[in-house]
């Protein structure tokens, strides 16, 4: 059969979806590029939104997402976890295209930002005060939402965020 | 305080910890580069191992990871999914850097692999005859074991398959 484009226009009830994969992610795989190889990296962060619905996690300096996204800052996020049944292709998901934003502890916005973190994430607390800790907030450029089989969409910032 | 190398000597526990990881994963989120904007982009997948342990996928030629590993073969994997308490972080997850290996339908080992691929995830034979879907095979450059906080561990390939 030809290659049919499995992509369909994007409506309402996707960016329900879409919104809702993002509110509700405890964790997320954070795409990078390992500036020592060149190569895609994927490692798992915590992940909570911003008031303004942006993805926000909570990182630690020693990590390797951490030299990652200093040396560049293009990356990308998958949320959305199957459970332990049925195939995992049939489970929603959401990819991400982002722009790595730090927020470090002597900035404005940390403590307000911490703040409204900790208590999305009240766990967090044990590590947030660490020296080498500190946020990052993922600018949305782009986002792919799989509602499973032949259920695909491309969305814009503003499907997700307005 | 100053920032401590949170890296371990790889021993035999983080060797096992990791095969497990990866042996019981049946699925991963997949890093690629996207061929349109060159940023990251990381998408999921179904996953299983071959007979000489390296990950296996089968995938549709109308996903957005195919076209991008057609461009760049360098790609990453993650497998280890956190349950749905505790802290996510807190559970043991492995990143491996991969080159993914393109096997079609009409190339020599294909009917093997797809028997054995099928016996380990019978589920997949509602599509694994489409026209558009083939088997990936990810050869392994290097792993990173995060077991949890202050437990993290570069692997070899050989500390994964051998």
């Amino acid at each position: 059969m030809a290659n049919p484009n499995p992509i369909r226009p994007t409506d309402d009830e996707a960016r329900a979806l879409a919104k809702r994969l993002l509110a509700t992610a405890t964790f997320a795989a954070l795409g990078t590029i390992d500036p020592t190889t060149s190569a895609p990296m994927v490692t798992r962060i915590a992940l909570a939104t911003t008031p303004d619905r942006l993805p926000v996690s909570l990182i630690s300096d020693l990590s390797l997402h951490a030299g990652a996204l200093k040396s560049n800052p293009a990356c990308s996020l998958l949320v959305g976890e199957p459970g332990n049944k049925g195939d995992p292709l049939t489970h929603p998901r959401l990819t991400l295209q982002c722009t790595a934003r730090a927020i470090q502890k002597r900035e404005p916005g940390y403590a307000q930002l911490s703040q409204h973190y900790l208590s999305c994430r009240p766990k967090a607390a044990l590590y947030a005060g660490f020296a080498d800790f500190y946020f990052v907030v993922f600018d949305i450029t782009s986002g792919f939402l799989n509602g499973g089989f032949g259920k695909a969409f491309r969305l814009t910032p503003n499907d997700l965020i307005g």
